[in-house]
C-alpha cells in the first residue's frame, strides 16, 4: 500500500499521504519556516516527516495555486507516531493492546519492512496528528504574518489556519483500493452486507460506523415493516391491532438501540477504539482567551472562564433557541391559518383558481422551513463559536444539539398539532405519508442525483485536460494532477448531516407509528437507496476525511434514545384518543385518560429497567477488557517509579524518539533503584 | 500508632493488627499448617506476616476457647502490601498518586520508621487483604479437614470461613484513638461538624462516607423543614401554597441528590477512593460451581454459567418477590377490611370494649408486617445466596434490590392506599405522622437505648472480671482480655441497615410532601439523634469492621433517585386531587387531569435535564483527575514492553518482594531492549 505511487515522474521520493495547501500569495519566510519545521528533528522540536513542494505541474496554466505540499514520513517515523496517538493493534494472542515500539515484534501482521502493518488511513491520521502537534518554540509570531501571533507550546498549523495563511490540510485517495472499495460496497448489486472492515480500513472507523449504523438501522426496521404491510394492505384500520403494534413497535425500539450499542461496542473493540485511551484534547483552532497555563498539562495556552462561557450559553444561546423554537411555532400557526382561510375561500366559491390557490399554504410554508432551517444552521454555527468551547468535542456537542432541538420542532410541530390539537388522524396520516415521500424523493436527488451530475462535470473537466497533457503516455494520472483535482473536490463535512437525517426518519416511524404502520417500509426503502448513494459520494464526490477513531456514535445514541421515550408518550396518547379504545370507556372520559395515563407510566418503567437490565458491552467483549485491565494492574504491581513532582512546569523539551528514550528511561530507572536500595 | 500495646506482658513482640478465631476444636495439623503458611516467605507462596497465639489469659476459666490468633506484620512487608492493595496517598505535590515502594519518599508524611503514614485501619485492611490472597498450592484438602478440598489457587482463609473452621476474623480496636474519637464525634454537646476525617481514619471509607451522607442528607433537610414549620403553625391549609412547596421540595430533591454525588466524590477523591483502581474481586466465599480457568485471570477457580443464574433469577427470585408483594397488598386490604369492619362495629354499639376493639387491627397489621420484613429478609438472603452470585458486590445488589423493593410496598403501600383509592387526605395526614413519630421512637430504642444497655451489662462484666485479676495493677485492660471481650462483640453487619432506614425516611418526606409539610422536621429531628446513636454503636457496641475503600454509597444513589422520580409522580396526583386545584377546572376533570399529566411530565423532563446538567465530579477534582491521566499518558509514552503473552495460563509464581521483583525487571527490560535494537 506504501508503494505504487512514488516512482512517479516529478513526483516526491517518499510515498505522499497528506496534502498540505498554503494560500497561493504566502510569503517565502513562512514557507521557509513551516517546511523547515515539519522536516526538522524531534530532538528540535521539529515532527521529522517528509515534506516536498508539488512542481507546477505543466505549467500551462496560470491560475493554479504553487503552494502544495505532499508530507509523508519514513517507516519508523510512522510506528513511533503510531505509539504517540496510542493506536490499538492485534495482538499476537488475538487481544487488541495498544502499540509500542518496543514490542512492536508481538504485534500480529507485523512485518520488519512495513507491509500492511498500518493502513493508508492509519499513517494519514499519525501525519495529521504530528502536524497538529507541531508547536511554537519561542517565535512570537508567524515569520512574514506579525499579527498571527504565537506563544510556546502554540499549534502552529491550528494558528496558521485560524489566521487563513493554511487553506485546507487533507489526506490522498488511493485509486487502487478506491476502485476495489467502491466494487465490493456499492458497484454491485448484491444481497451481502456492506463491508464494515473495509471501509473501516479506507475511511476510518467514524465513518464505518456511520454505514454500520445505517445498515443496522434498516434491518432492525424489516420486523416493523413486515408488520406494517398487511395493516396497509388488508386496511386493518383497528386500532386493537394498532395498539399491538404500537407496543412491540415501543419495546422494539428500546432493545435495537441497546442491542445497538452491544453491536458498535463489539465493532469498536475489534477496531481498536473501544478501550483506546483518548489523548489530552487540544484547544480547537477558533478557541480564543487570556494566555496561562493548563491546569492539566501545565502548558501554555489560552483559557476562558467557564463561568462567562455558561453566561453566554443560558443568558444568549438559550433565550436564542427558545426564540427560534417559538418563531417556527408562530410560522406554523399562520400556515394552519392560511390553510383554513384558502379552505373557506374554495368552499365558498370554487372556481379553478381558488383550487389552484389550495397548494399555494403549503408550497409557502415548505419554502420558509427550508429558509428559516438553513438561517438557523448558520446562526447555531456563529452562536457555538462564539461561546468559545475550548474542545472539538464540546463545540459539536453544543451545535447539534441546538440543530437537533430546532430540526425536531420544525420537522415534527405540524404533525403534532394535527395530531393532538385538530385530533385529525386521517390528515395525519396523510400529511406523514406527504412528508416522508417528498423528504425521501428529495433527499435522493441531494446525495444521488447532484452527485452523480457534479461526478460527470468533473469527469469532463478530466477529459478536456488529458487531451491538453497527451504527450503523457500512461493511463494513470499523475501525481501532479490528483492532487490538484482532490484540492479542487468537495470537503465532506463530518456525518452531521446523514445522522441528523437518519434521525428524523427514526421519528417519523416511532412517533407515530401506531397511526400509519407503513412509515416503516418507507424508511426501509429510502435506507437501502441511502447506502447507495453515500457510499457513491464518499468514494466519488468528496476529498477523502481524515479518519476519526471513534468507539461508538456519540451523542446520537441519546438522541435516538430521547426519540424512544417521546415516542412512548405520543403513542400512548394516539392510541388513548382513537374512537375504538374511547368505545371501551363510553361513560367517563377520566377513567380513559387514567387508564392511558397509568399504561404510558408502565411503559416508560419498563423501557428504563430494559435499559438497566441489557448490558452495553457484550460478555465476551467485557471479559477480553478486563483481562487487559487485570493484565495491566498486574503488570503495575511490577513497580517502578512515576515521574512525578515536575509536571507543573511548561514542558517545552521535545519528545524522543524509541531508541533514546529507552535509554534516558533505563538511567532513570537505575538512579531510583539506588534511591530504593538506601531504604 | 503502632506501638502502645507490644508492651505488654504476655502479649505477642509485635503490634497485633488482626484476630483470627478458629473453632476450639480445630486439630493441630490444620493450626500449624495456617501458621505456617501466614508466617512462610513469599516466594514459597507464604504471607510473610507475623502471628501468635493468645495466651489462655488467666486461665480459670474453662469456657474460653484456646484458638485466637493475633497477626501483625512488619513495617516493610504493610508497605509491600500497601502497594498491593493499590493504596492511593497523598504525594508531595498535593496530589492523591497509588503508593509504590520504589518512590515511597515521594509521599507526603512518609518517614522511614513507620510513624503515621498508615493510620491502623489501613494496615489492618492490608492484613486483610493478604490473608484473603493466601491461596492454596498443590494441596487437595485442609489438612485434617479432609472433606474441605482444596485445589490451586484456592484463597485459604475463604475455605476456612465456608467450612466452618474459621470462625471469625476482625481488626483491634485501639483504645486511646477510639476515646479521642468518641470524644471528638458524639461525647460533647456541639454545634460543629462530624469528624468525617477522624472516622475515616478510624473506620474506613465506606463507614464515613454514611455518616457524611447522614450528616448532609440533614442540613439539605433543614431548608425544606424551615419552610414546613409555618405551614403546620398557621394551619395553611390552602393548596396554592402547597404547590409551591411541593415543586420547590421536587426541584429540590433532584438538586441535592446531584449535589450530594459532587460532594461525596470531593470526599473520595481526597480519601484517595475515587481513582483507585479496583483490583480484581475474588469468588465470593460461598460461590461454588465446576472447577475451571477463569477467562479473565487464568486461574483456577469454580465456573457457574451466567444463563443458568439468569435463569434463577427470572424464574424463581422474580415471581418469588412478585409473590410476597402480592401478599404484602393482600395483607393490608385484609387490614383495611378489619378496619372498617370494627369501625362499623363501634358505631353501632360503641362501648369501652368495641373502643379497645378499634386498635387491634392496627396492632395486628404492625405485627404481621414486622414479622413479614423479617421472613422475607432471610428469604432473600437465602434466594440470593442461592442465585450463586460470584461476586461479593453483585450478591450485595441483588439483595439490597431485593429487600428495596418489598420495604418499599410494605411501607408505603397503606398511604398509597389512603392517599388515592380513598382520597382521604385527613386520614393520609395522620397516618403520615403516626408512622413517622412511631419509627422513629422505635429506632431510637432499638439504636440507643438497647445499646446503652447493653454497654452497661458489659461494662458490669468488665467489673466483675477486673476483681477477680486484681493481682494486676495496670488500668488498662491486658490485650488478652481485649481480645476476648471484642471477640465476644456483635458483629456490625455493614450500612445496609442504616442507608435502609434513611431511604425509608427520605420516602416519607418526598413522596407527600405536599401534604404533609411537617414531615422535614420530624426527619430532621430523628437524624439529629441518628447521628449520635450511629456513633455510639459504631463505637462501643460492635466489634471493629474492616475498612471498606468505597468511592460513593453505591447502589443507594440509584435508590433514593428513583425514589425522587416516584415523588414527581405521586405530588402532582395529590396536587391534582386537591379540592383548590378542583375548583380551577369547575366543569371539566378532564382539563384538570390533562393538565395535571402534562406538568408531571414537564417536571420529569427538567428533572432529567437537571441531573444531566449538573457534572457529577466538581470541575477541580475533575481538573485533578484528569492531570493524573495526562501524566499516566505521559509516562506511557515512556514506552517499556508488556507482560504479554503469557498470561492464560495459571500463574501459581509466588509474587516477590520490592527489591528482588525490581531486579527481574531489569533483567526482562535488558532483554527486550536488546530484542528493539535488532530491528
Amino acid at each position: 500500500m506504501l508503494q505504487g505511487l512514488s516512482a512517479d515522474a516529478g513526483g516526491p521520493r517518499f510515498t505522499p499521504l497528506v496534502v498540505v495547501e498554503l494560500v497561493s500569495d504566502a510569503k517565502e519566510e513562512v514557507i521557509a519556516w513551516l517546511l523547515g519545521r515539519i522536516r526538522d528533528q524531534q530532538q528540535n522540536g521539529g515532527a521529522e516527516l517528509l515534506v516536498e513542494q508539488l512542481d507546477h505541474g505543466v505549467g500551462d496554466q496560470e491560475k493554479v495555486n504553487p503552494n502544495l505540499f505532499v508530507v509523508g514520513a519514513s517507516w519508523q517515523r510512522l510506528l513511533s507516531g503510531a505509539e504517540d496517538v496510542g493506536l490499538f493493534k492485534e495482538y499476537s494472542d488475538g487481544s487488541m493492546r495498544g502499540f509500542t515500539c518496543a514490542n512492536k515484534h508481538n504485534f500480529k501482521d507485523f512485518k520488519g519492512d512495513g507491509g500492511s502493518f498500518l493502513s493508508m488511513a492509519e499513517c494519514q491520521y499519525i501525519i495529521k496528528h504530528e502536524l497538529d502537534t507541531l508547536r511554537a518554540k519561542d517565535e512570537t509570531h508567524v515569520p512574514g504574518y506579525s499579527r498571527a501571533k504565537l506563544y510556546p507550546g502554540k499549534s502552529i498549523i491550528r494558528r496558521l489556519q485560524s489566521k487563513g495563511i493554511l487553506v485546507q490540510i487533507f489526506p490522498l485517495h488511493e485509486k487502487e483500493e478506491l476502485k476495489r472499495l467502491s466494487f465490493s460496497w456499492y458497484k454491485k448489486v448484491k444481497l451481502s452486507l456492506q463491508p464494515l472492515d473495509d471501509i473501516r480500513h479506507y475511511f476510518g472507523e467514524g465513518q464505518a460506523l456511520y454505514f454500520g449504523f445505517l445498515e443496522y438501522f434498516t434491518f432492525a426496521l424489516v420486523p416493523l415493516a413486515l408488520i406494517g404491510v398487511p395493516y396497509y394492505l388488508f386496511d386493518w384500520e383497528d386500532y386493537d391491532k394498532y395498539v399491538v403494534f404500537a407496543v412491540f413497535n415501543l419495546i422494539w425500539c428500546t432493545v435495537i438501540l441497546e442491542l445497538w450499542k452491544r453491536f458498535s461496542a463489539t465493532l469498536a473493540y475489534h477496531w481498536g477504539t473501544l478501550s483506546r485511551k483518548k489523548a489530552f484534547e487540544e484547544p480547537r483552532p477558533g478557541f480564543h482567551g487570556v494566555l496561562g497555563f493548563n491546569p492539566v498539562t501545565g502548558r501554555e495556552e489560552p483559557l476562558y472562564p467557564n463561568a462567562k462561557r455558561l453566561l453566554r450559553i443560558y443568558l444568549v444561546s438559550l433565550p436564542f433557541v427558545l426564540l427560534c423554537l417559538y418563531l417556527s411555532l408562530y410560522v406554523m400557526m399562520i400556515y394552519f391559518r392560511m390553510e383554513g382561510w384558502v379552505l373557506s375561500i374554495h368552499d365558498e366559491d370554487p372556481t379553478f383558481w381558488t383550487g389552484v390557490l389550495l397548494f399555494i399554504p403549503s408550497i409557502i410554508y415548505a419554502v420558509v422551513i427550508e429558509i428559516m432551517n438553513l438561517i438557523y444552521r448558520y446562526a447555531a454555527e456563529y452562536l457555538t463559536e462564539w461561546e468559545n468551547h475550548r474542545l472539538e468535542s464540546s463545540y459539536q456537542n453544543h451545535l447539534v444539539l441546538k440543530v437537533l432541538v430546532f430540526n425536531f420542532v420544525n420537522c415534527f410541530a405540524s404533525l403534532f398539532y394535527i395530531a393532538f390539537v385538530m385530533q385529525d388522524m386521517a390528515l395525519l396520516r396523510q400529511s406523514l405519508a406527504t412528508l416522508l415521500i417528498t423528504s425521501q424523493i428529495l433527499n435522493q436527488f441531494m446525495e444521488a442525483f447532484l452527485p452523480y451530475w457534479l461526478q460527470r462535470r468533473r469527469n469532463k473537466k478530466m477529459i478536456r485536460k488529458a487531451q491538453k497533457r497527451r504527450t503523457l503516455q500512461d493511463k494513470e494520472l499523475p501525481l501532479v494532477e490528483q492532487v490538484r483535482l482532490e484540492a479542487d473536490m468537495s470537503t465532506y463535512l463530518g456525518t452531521f448531516d446523514d445522522y441528523l437525517e437518519l434521525f428524523l426518519l427514526f421519528g417519523y416511524v416511532s412517533l407515530f407509528s401506531c397511526v400509519y404502520p407503513l412509515a416503516a417500509v418507507l424508511v426501509v426503502l429510502n435506507n437501502i437507496t441511502e447506502v447507495y448513494s453515500d457510499a457513491f459520494k464518499m468514494c466519488h464526490v468528496f476529498k477523502r476525511p481524515f479518519s476519526d477513531p471513534a468507539a461508538n456514535i456519540g451523542v446520537w445514541q441519546l438522541a435516538f434514545e430521547a426519540m424512544s421515550v417521546i415516542a412512548v408518550v405520543t403513542n400512548c396518547t394516539l392510541i388513548g384518543m382513537s374512537p375504538q379504545v374511547k368505545a371501551y370507556f363510553p361513560d367517563s372520559d377520566t377513567q380513559l385518560i387514567l387508564w392511558t395515563v397509568a399504561i404510558e407510566h408502565g411503559l416508560l418503567a419498563f423501557k428504563f429497567i430494559l435499559t438497566f437490565l441489557i448490558p452495553d458491552v457484550p460478555k465476551h467483549i467485557q471479559t477480553k477488557l478486563s483481562r487487559l485491565e487485570f493484565e495491566s494492574l498486574e503488570a503495575l504491581k511490577k513497580k517502578r517509579p512515576l515521574h512525578g513532582g515536575k509536571c507543573w512546569k511548561p514542558r517545552s523539551s521535545p519528545r524522543l524518539s524509541c531508541e533514546e528514550e529507552e535509554d534516558e528511561e533505563e538511567e532513570k530507572r537505575r538512579r531510583s533503584r539506588r534511591r530504593s536500595h538506601r531504604f
